[in-house]
């Protein structure tokens, strides 16, 4: 079977480089756990001073609770369907959720226990959020939040997500900058309410340097990075800290296709485009201490269910053996890791997650 | 949180079908368990005089074991990485494996127990398998195979998957007529060793009335069908088994847009094109006994980690609130289910799966 390889330097590294990031500039971090959704790694954190977190769930939100993690948000607009999850978890740590409709407070009348909402804030992306100008719908909300005495408006999020798409430098610092002027605009009109500013995607906070008014960082996949950040300049390939290991099971020299153990439900189908061709992994080559990069540029070329095809191969496909393993970086780690529920460090220790 | 749907009902009469199919031609029926990755599921298979499964995997060939399922086909070409699993699965059950290099053989030459072989056969699709032609290679693997007093040479699998290409009726046709033709052919010129023809990819199996020379379907998805194979034509809208709820979490009437819980880690990130537009989900309408066609094309229009996206809303924008839930058809149902990890079915029966 394949298998997630976790390079823990390399993930430590990462993490201590964004701690030290939000560090130098007086910010709060609060790392997005969507990524790794594993309470082992995210003790990591815990030694670089880390002691707040945002996830994606309240399962994963519960999940990191459990292993006494105090001060959680879950970054989803809140929907009834998870009072009962709300409740349980109010009674367990310092909870913050997000909300971006006046018609999400209702359901949270009754509940029995504080917890804390931020505003979630659109500067541009086009998913979720109140858009920056529509400060009347935010007034009403933040009004009506006091009207509940277990409500604490705590301040705004913003994921500007659209940081991912592709462009020029100067086009993703016009996002940026936007973003981060426009969260500033947000806490002088509700200066009184003394709101935070959260904000936080992993190739904003990975290339920008300055963060003005901002409060607290969330990135996530930082702690893995993987082919879309390298892709976007937010890490070196020698930054990602996930490879998948998989076996060989055929070679088609006529073909020039090499077929691996490692298909849709292991990397997950997001693919992206590289030097023109459609790839969902990239070869990178085994060393003693871990993997390097490949000299040729050998990639997933198709994958099926539990199928990878490595094409076309270069002088690979005369060097690899049925039953060899070959490591491929992933396209995207979150939904890789997700999809795997578990790593295996280079000195062979197993990791858990949320879903192993 | 989301959860995956089950009409029983819907489902039952897939299987029915195709195992009237199957019957109707004296064909065996060795329906693949990739797709509902359930022995429960499974189980309503025997009622329809099942007794032979074929998995993707060694774990899900181990799973399905345990639930007393004594012949059971591993379609993936072998590669020793999965020795060990071998090894304990053909003790505990009718084990066959598929083979398409005579590099995997002296693997296993010292198992402690028999197991069938089946050649991978290439009949164009372009992925695993040896090339219809190639039939030294065949007859290479076939008499090394004889020397193994434990390899037991059974016959020849195809999966056309090429079927899964959009493409005209009648290229669709061609491709199923090559297909069996070409399996005939080996059969032909391999007859001395009785060899069975298994052969089945669902497009294909539902599609397609004559099966000509072969023994054995192994088709899966159509168990649950999903958009993809309605597309092209292989079911209709109201046979697809399952469908995924989804809470409303949000809505921005300004960008015609609502925002569903539901996202890559629930349906998957594979999208197809739905009259010019990209999608990964259809909207359909819940009924007092399940759901049936929802009069609009409203579809799922982007997928993040959690997120689900529904753009354009038509009228549903101005009818739907927080809270309420929304049923969408999966664009390719095996990696929705493989994600889900369980089903619930309309009476509120939860249905566990290998990853439950």
């Amino acid at each position: 079977m394949p298998k997630l390889l976790l390079d823990k330097e390399k993930c430590l590294r990462n993490i201590e480089k964004m701690a030290r990031k939000a560090a130098d500039r007086e910010l709060s971090f609060r790392p997005h756990c969507k990524t790794h959704q594993s309470i082992e790694i995210a003790a990591w954190f815990r030694d670089f001073g880390v002691k707040t977190i945002t996830v994606s769930s309240f399962p994963m939100a519960a999940y990191f609770a459990q292993a006494d993690w105090k001060d959680i948000l879950v970054a989803f607009p809140f929907h009834p369907g998870e009072m009962e999850n709300l409740i349980s978890l109010s009674e367990q740590c310092d909870l913050s959720i997000l909300v971006d409709s006046p018609a999400a407070l209702p359901f949270l009348n009754h509940i029995p226990r504080p917890v804390g909402i931020y505003l979630d804030i659109d500067t541009g992306y086009g998913r979720t959020g109140i858009k920056t100008e529509n400060t009347d719908l935010m007034e009403q909300i933040i009004v009506k939040s006091k009207a509940n005495p277990r409500l604490e408006f705590r301040g705004f999020y913003c994921h500007a997500g659209h940081s991912y798409k592709p462009g020029s430098s100067s086009e993703r610092d016009a996002i940026h900058q936007k973003a981060i002027r426009d969260l500033a605009s947000l806490k002088e009109r509700f200066g009184i309410y003394h709101p935070k500013l959260l904000y936080g995607d992993t190739p904003n906070c990975s290339m920008q340097e300055a963060f003005g008014e901002l409060d607290e960082l969330t990135p996530g996949n930082f702690v893995f990075y993987d082919l879309v950040q390298w892709a976007l300049g937010a890490c070196r390939l020698d930054e990602i800290a996930v490879s998948m290991e998989c076996p060989v099971a055929g070679r088609y020299p006529a073909g020039d296709r090499i077929l691996v153990h490692g298909g849709v439900v292991h990397f997950s189908k997001e693919s992206m485009v590289l030097n023109g061709r459609s790839i969902f992994g990239l070869l990178v080559q085994q060393t003693g201490s871990g993997w390097k990069e490949h000299s040729g540029e050998i990639c997933l070329a198709s994958l099926s269910q539990e199928h990878g095809m490595v094409e076309p191969c270069g002088d690979l496909i005369d060097r690899v053996h049925i039953g060899e393993k070959l490591l491929f970086l992933p396209v995207h780690s979150c939904l890789t890791a997700h999809l795997m529920r578990g790593y295996l460090t280079l000195d062979k220790q197993t990791i858990t997650t949320l879903n192993s």
